[in-house]
């Protein structure tokens, strides 16, 4: 809900008031008091969906009293920055994942969707995540595409902005990756900026690295935050030029240890804890932000301001009314436990209802998935989006030149890649695939059916000794990236692609070894988060059977066209010279 | 300005990268950074009105520079509470007062002059406040009028309220005074609070005294704040409940030292300094919100947090667009202070124009004053605003009853009344003053031309021996209060400020012996602060001659109207006994 409604606010007052039994009372707690960063004994008492009381000697007459034995009570959790696409499940499977670990809320942006299926897809992702029994607050995708040199699925510019922007749950403009076009004065960035501002949307920020001059000048813009901070000065400069200082601890960016010392409660509303991005193996054994807090408690944070720094925090930057704390009058999402330390809830409550126990959803829970079963079939603009045209093996084709030729290399559980130059080995006029050198060849093949065509490259460090491996996750643009010993694995592996709808592939001699389908956009998948881990073991597994040395293989292929991050990507349209912003050939002496 | 024009917003980055001269460079400065609660060297670079970079080796190109040596740079000042009427002077004449002083801002309730002149007084406040250099932003008032008991100048209900929401400087609905109304469940003053939610305004309290299950049952309502605090204990149960505790420091009403200990960098943008109501004596003498800052950091607080409590906390609270800190993009409200202990600005900016020094204004300033001449006549809503009808001895006559009659008693120095009963001094069939007795005559006298006719009391504890006092400021109605030794110098006294359109006045013997014109609304004077002082101190000084033995007999006169404050009161209606809300008869036994 975005507010209650005037009649469940009358009928909190009554119940405080004493004039109407209240729907629970949590007797004998201690309430993790996260706008004083405190803990104290109180009685907490619900109104339906609202907290209508916390305090000693509060309104006894209440439908349900749980006596808690002082046990703790604490706000449900918000993640402050995440991309749910990058659990590969539906916002569903989501929150099935993360709801008995107690996050109740997550602000979320859908770019990877809007860069498959632009508006249509925010809009899926809107629609989907109605009815959960997780807040889904959007913020706006900014910087789709992310750069001038791919081929998105649709176009996505201010007007689709300011359509979302009207929606009730969307409270942001997601993160204006494009910095130096921000740096620069670009009209077109600056608008999506204030678009933002007129409407009192917050306006994210994303700024790896950004110091002095530079940081003052994206932060006069009017953005708001940043979550990109991996050392403790750079967070300390930028809490003090007034962003709000998102700590992150993704799947592969884990900044906690080195922003530790700024997660004090002095910085009271200044920081907040985010994911990002998590793929299914750590949502399923760490957990989403509760993961945050679990570390931060561990580490010596005031255990109050930790829960704060995944709530309250996160309430008051976006203006989310009345959540993220326990108090009269907010909503009640509210976390049951026997410990802080271990942050492992024993009872989940959303908006007023038990929604887990003990690490267990209660059956029927996600009511937006169960309740509305059969359920709505998908937007087509999320289906068969993988959309190859006429590539085959004459696209991955490299025409011989003399000298020596650019080569991209995944560092190992990094986004950054490396570059290097290698002198290619040529067949009968043509640059080929060498697994002996490991030498491969990559692909990123067009796959919104708006323009066809790949481009192709070299990359050492996958380390196959043969077949291939297709994903068409390929951040930001989700072009199909494919990495392979040899052409017609590579092709057999992209054309399973397309037959699935998306995914990840492993193929030798023409089999499929294994396979994810990520059916809805080429991103996500409707299986459960237990059954996608376990086919990414199995591809993983394939992958290493193939001889490939990199860890995480899939998750680094899929990062390889990601051009905004240095040094040297490859795209749809070629090869990108990060650092410089521009497009290069192979030859290295282009 | 509401929110920078993108053409500046531009201008800032391109400041702040270096590609263009900004306009100041305040060079060598230390930053008061009330985002992190330190202070730290910096340098601080404005373009225009914004702020472009705070920090070190900022771009040196600017138009001027200025080298601090050392001095402290600390955002404009922001009063998160006050009722401008209460300093009798226009709100150009308040900005006189306080900009000096460092205070660049002022979250103003016009509730007074809604009582007398409705949604065109606060439009004539809006009007007014538009080209000063001092930025006013106005809550919408909730409770015109403050009970059934009181006639006031004009309906002022939901609708009007509605309609000055739209404007961009209003950012919250004013302090719901009617907290017993809340705590009933009133249709009507839940509708005015959702008004406020559904348009993301906060909603601001006033909870004197509130505690427990009727505290919870206030704020659940959807209040965010309270300014009426006055105990330990109090504050620290509101803020734990989540209310925006507002520290109160008014002329009459001061809580700073009770509260002290709840202000502390733990409880980061919880916290708000307010004036509330402030006596132009005091606005000399002491200052406006720049008092709480003062005294906070004489007591020990954190000096960057003493000064976020009155700036960046009060924008956060009402989400106020790059306000309240020396940060890169906000507005360029600045203080420079030789030292913080003293808080004597050398310096003012607004908007990044100087606008005074040591304390004086610059000549022309405000501009919004000096600029437009000779200014729009003010609106025929606020002027002759005193209009009493048939009023004269006969309204003022009590026919004698037998037995004991009631009698307010003022508390000198505070708002609350005592109530005694006495036995009257009779004369022909008449209840008459009795000077000897220090039994004097009160009357409230309808002055909007709504209904006429007056109600008459009796009072203890002036000591008039002769004459009469009277005033057109009567909280909340503000009808005309008259206290005399005798009817005909009381008619007199009223008389004499319906001819001033409202003020105050000592008569005796038909004489008027001092006076202080309030032309607009009854309320307000174009005089400056100065003059109203010195008038005020001939007033006091008349009334001391003509016997009067309270102190400030003038502002205690003004509160005996104030129905909405224990313990006795009397409006144009009648007696109201405020603990149980009802109009009560003269005779005691009624």
């Amino acid at each position: 809900m975005s507010l209650p409604s005037g009649a469940e606010v009358r009928h909190a007052i009554d119940v405080a008031a004493g004039r109407a039994a209240g729907s629970l009372l949590l007797r004998g707690g201690r309430v993790v008091n996260v706008i004083t960063n405190e803990i104290h004994q109180a009685d907490v008492l619900l109104a339906g969906r609202l907290i209508a009381a916390v305090g000693a000697g509060v309104n006894a007459n209440a439908a349900e009293v749980l006596d808690l034995g002082g046990a703790f009570v604490a706000p449900g959790l918000i993640d402050g920055h995440v991309h749910l696409e990058s659990s590969l499940v539906t916002p569903s499977a989501y929150a099935e994942g993360v709801l008995p670990r107690g996050v109740t809320g997550v602000v979320c942006d859908p770019h990877e969707i809007a860069n498959v299926a632009g508006e249509a897809g925010v809009r899926w992702l809107l629609a989907e995540t109605e009815a959960l029994p997780l807040d889904v607050w959007v913020t706006v995708p900014s910087c789709v595409p992310s750069t001038p040199f791919e081929t998105v699925g649709s176009e996505f510019g201010l007007e689709a902005m300011e359509r979302l922007a009207a929606h009730p749950r969307v409270v942001g403009v997601a993160e204006l990756m494009s910095f130096p076009d921000v740096l620069a004065g670009d009209d077109e960035v600056l608008a999506k900026a204030r678009m933002g501002e007129t409407r009192a949307l917050t306006v994210e920020g994303h700024a790896p690295g950004l110091t002095g001059a530079d940081l003052h000048a994206y932060l006069a813009s009017g953005v708001g935050s940043d979550h990109e901070s991996t050392e403790l000065e750079e967070g300390r400069e930028k809490l003090r030029a007034g962003a709000f200082l998102m700590v992150r601890e993704g799947s592969v960016t884990r900044n906690l240890d080195a922003l530790l010392p700024l997660v004090d409660p002095r910085h009271g509303d200044r920081v907040g804890f985010v994911t990002d991005d998590r793929l299914p193996h750590d949502l399923l054994t760490e957990g989403g932000v509760d993961v945050l807090v679990r570390r931060a408690i561990a580490a010596g944070v005031n255990p109050a301001y930790a829960v704060r720094c995944a709530s309250y925090n996160h309430a008051r930057h976006y203006r989310l009314p009345r959540r993220g704390a326990v108090a009269p009058g907010y909503v009640a999402d509210l976390l049951v436990l026997e410990d802080l330390e271990g942050f492992a809830p024993r009872l989940v409550f959303k908006e007023g209802v038990q929604v887990a126990e003990r690490g267990a959803l209660r059956a029927g829970v996600p009511a937006g998935a169960a309740d509305a079963a059969p359920g709505p079939a998908p937007d087509p603009a999320v289906l068969a989006t993988v959309r190859l045209g006429a590539f085959d093996v004459d696209a991955l084709r490299i025409p011989a030149t003399s000298g020596r030729v650019r080569c991209i290399v995944p560092i190992p559980n990094q986004i950054l890649t490396a570059q290097t130059t290698v002198e290619p080995t040529r067949v009968d006029g043509e640059v080929v695939a060498d697994p002996e050198r490991d030498l491969l060849k990559l692909a990123c093949v067009e796959r919104h059916g708006v323009r066809g065509g790949a481009a192709v490259g070299l990359v050492r460090g996958f380390g196959l000794r043969r077949g291939a491996l297709a994903s068409s996750v390929g951040h930001d643009h989700h072009n199909v990236m494919v990495v392979g010993a040899n052409d017609r694995d590579m092709v057999r592996a992209a054309r399973r692609l397309e037959e699935l709808g998306g995914g990840f592939v492993a193929v030798a001699d023409g089999e499929v070894l294994a396979e994810l389908p990520l059916e809805l956009a080429g991103l996500i998948t409707a299986a459960p988060l237990t059954e996608v881990r376990d086919r990414l073991d199995e591809l993983d597994a394939a992958a290493a059977r193939l001889g490939c040395t990199l860890p995480a293989p899939f998750m680094a292929l899929s990062f390889l066209g990601l051009a905004v991050i240095p040094e040297l990507r490859l795209t749809d349209v070629g090869l990108v010279d990060v650092l410089r912003a521009t497009l290069v050939g192979l030859a290295a002496d282009d």
